[in-house]
């Protein structure tokens, strides 16, 4: 029935059911599962696991490449399977358990997750849970739509199990280049020059003795929810592209820009489908997750390659571009989130990287993460790994959140993910802040003049006027520096009414 | 008289006064200078450009490795030359201008700054001002005890003017190692695997006939005052060594600890001496600034190699290794700053970094630069290029400073430069938290059960238990964060009397 999936015909024996597979897992296991941002998720296994952990004592440690899709997250936090959880999540169920402390998360950089692991520094899977496409004819596994952190855990692992997904795209195979970081001491440099290099191979080179498990399925790829552009994010996106031609006319960004990493999000999306009209071609991505935008630029021709390391679609856009597959192939590669985050090659290639932030303060420091710094949201994902060494690192946010309740912009961030350091430009549908080369008093100039929405300006300005007269390299009155949180609480508004 | 120093003949007609080279510097100039931590600094130049600064219009930005040493920011900052100010600086009467307002300070990643330059985001420099050891027959500059960012500075100026030190070792010939990345895009990964690689040239290779001016001078090298460990320090530095032991005995450390990077400072030495009657050999250096205790530790047979960017020693050091250069040469190599904090080598090796903290908080995160939030003390330096990019990222302070007043564990720390994902141990006398693999409430315990005073223990231990009944992955009480602060400056005391 599936011998083209299963090449390696000692593994046919492997098959069995999703709970027969889900039972290998036991109590206060290390799970290291496929998946990242919603593409190439293990989808029956998951909820098999979950299925066992509320008929009994099931509490695992979970390791992923970042988000898992199709409500994964929720249903193993919601079963009580999950006592940690890392690196990163995207789940409005998890994400309050974890805010209640009920599981651990473990937020961290995406592109440091294996080498902590090689290092001891985290816990080793004792099990791995792969999606595969298909099994090679050496019992190699070829992942689906995303290579994560998949090629390491299951490296690492004692054992494997495979979902492979009978519905996932046969022409997933040769997407994928896995190229694996050797040990240290005696480590040699990463051979990728081009974001269409390709350094390793297009299965994860697992010995088949390890594979425990073959479970069998049709799901469709997780879809992912992309709002289409409003008029703020529109005009985000605006400032952006306009600002970009200037810096390509005064010979500060190549003439394609440069690599482009894109974060997730609507902002960041919207930023991408500004492209399409913008007069940049030759366009390239260096980026995690390819969303929508990746394709219409692909179709629109002004995008010739795209390196990622996970494809997540919306369903529209999926049942499109999955089908199609083999025609996008020799413009795409996916790469372990180890390669396309890793701060060696975001250098080496100049990479122009484009994130969210949550909020950002009048000297610049973003937090991507903590809701009035103490409630998760999702994580930071790979943007430290982007923002730190990236030749040009850009944050975008709306000016306000909550019909205006809310300021992005605040006298000092509530949780810092990205210091002042790492911060060269910030966006918001009010204007444009180059902080380049400015001094912390300078910076706050730009950004409340810039950046900063009409409601708000006053008391910002007011704040760091006070503030300087106190001194200081980063004027702050620390004993006021958190009020608006306070008033966010007690009045619904972050300013007195 | 000195054709050995000079040996291109052309250049003996541009032997000129320090007066006279000063004033090719013009008002409003970027003027890009050699030195880092103290060592290399030009030294006569600086000072007759402050004396044109006292008396007429003079004032530039002044761009260095790091802090210079024999207070010649301090004699800057004073005669009014200093407008802009980067990337590191460590001097008493500069900080306090910066603090003032009255220099704008660029406080920077020390890896950073050249890259920031080519790449226009930073101004590129008029003159460069290089304190030489020799000029080959080329043409090309030979450095004095550190490399810094001089290369690139001297290469992208338009003119440079030569502090040729007569009283500098001729040994140091032969000592550094000038490698500049290639142009993006298009660079290839630079080509350094171990620590004692050569992969440059031994001189900075300039175009001769940019070298406007060259001054001869016999200065001594500016000396390094650096204090003997104290009762606490000499603690720290066993609870670390203690650490180390058991890490290498699980295998989660090499027998040699890996390539050592150790930032400046009393506590940092004191973990280097502790070295020298530790179990570890064949120990190698991977660094910044090379202090006292490398040539102590080579001396011990201990330290077989050390590659840094800057030899900043104390006058009784600097006394016995600098005139025995040549004994010590075949095991020291000096790099552009660029390269000992390259993002891709300290990954690459796996660096063991260890710097000192300001403050952390009980959940990780560290300040390393602002004083009550607002003050600058020097700046974040290579403390976060080696933080973020290590195998493993130590921390260390003292508990408690001004007689036990302050705290150096708060509940949230005044000003963040490394955060808690970028933090894996921390220590003070009081012992050793082990943060790896911890979620946030996990690691505020570790770090109150281990690292804080036991005077400050129970205060915050009531704010994390108060935080956590408010929920939330990183707890906190937002109105009250910075209290200790507000404390510390009506009473003179963190706790309230």
């Amino acid at each position: 029935m599936c011998s083209d999936r299963i090449r390696l015909a000692s593994l046919h024996s492997k098959i069995t059911s999703a709970e027969q597979a889900a039972a290998l897992v036991k109590d206060g296991m290390v799970v290291g599962m496929s998946g990242f941002g919603g593409g190439g998720d293990a989808k029956v296994i998951p909820r098999a696991m979950a299925e066992r952990a509320r008929q009994g004592n099931l509490k695992i440690t979970l390791i992923t490449g970042a988000s898992l899709g199709s409500g994964l997250d929720g249903i193993m936090s919601d079963a009580g399977l999950l006592a940690r959880r890392m690196p990163f999540q995207g789940d409005p169920v998890l994400r309050k358990a974890i805010n209640e402390g009920k599981v651990l998360f473990i937020d961290q950089h995406l592109s440091q997750v294996v080498e902590q692991i090689r290092s001891g520094a985290l816990p080793s899977p004792d099990i791995a849970v792969i999606e595969a496409a298909a099994i090679t004819e050496q019992g190699h596994i070829v992942p689906t739509a995303s290579v994560g952190n998949s090629a390491t855990l299951a490296l690492l692992a004692k054992q494997i199990i495979v979902e492979l997904n009978l519905s996932s795209s046969p022409h997933l195979e040769g997407l994928h280049d896995i190229y694996i970081p050797e040990k240290r001491p005696g480590r040699t440099p990463i051979p990728l020059t081009k974001p269409c290099d390709r350094i390793g191979t297009a299965a994860i080179e697992v010995d088949p003795a390890k594979i425990a498990a073959i479970v069998l399925c049709e799901s469709p790829e997780s879809a992912a929810t992309i709002l289409p552009p409003d008029e703020e994010t529109q005009v985000i996106a605006n400032h952006l592209i306009r600002f970009f031609e200037q810096e390509v006319e005064q010979g500060r960004l190549p003439h394609n820009l440069g690599p482009l990493q894109v974060g997730v999000g609507s902002i960041a999306n919207a930023v991408m489908s500004g492209l399409l009209h913008a007069p940049f071609t030759d366009l390239v991505q260096y980026s995690e997750v390819l969303q929508d935008s990746t394709f219409e630029l692909m179709d629109a021709g002004k995008l010739k390659f795209a390196s990622g390391c996970s494809i997540t679609l919306s369903a529209d856009c999926g049942k499109r571009v999955f089908p199609a597959l083999e025609h996008y192939k020799d413009r795409l590669v996916l790469r372990p989130q180890e390669i396309s985050n890793h701060p060696e090659i975001a250098r080496r290639l100049g990479v122009l990287a484009i994130n969210t932030a949550l909020e950002c303060d009048i000297y610049g420091n973003v937090n991507s993460t903590h809701v009035c710094g103490t409630k998760m949201m999702n994580g930071i994902g790979g943007s430290g790994d982007f923002a730190r060494n990236a030749l040009l690192t850009v944050f975008v946010t709306k000016s306000i959140a909550k019909g205006g309740a809310i300021s992005s912009v605040v006298p000092m961030v509530s949780h810092v993910d990205h210091t002042e350091h790492d911060v060269h430009i910030l966006v918001t549908e009010q204007g444009l802040a180059d902080l380049r080369g400015l001094a912390p008093r300078e910076r706050a100039r730009v950004i409340i003049d810039n950046c900063v929405h009409p409601d708000y300006r006053p008391a910002l300005n007011a704040y760091f006027e006070e503030a300087c007269t106190r001194g200081g390299q980063t004027p702050h009155l620390l004993e006021r520096a958190f009020d608006w949180y306070s008033n966010l609480e007690q009045h619904g508004h972050m300013l007195k009414p």
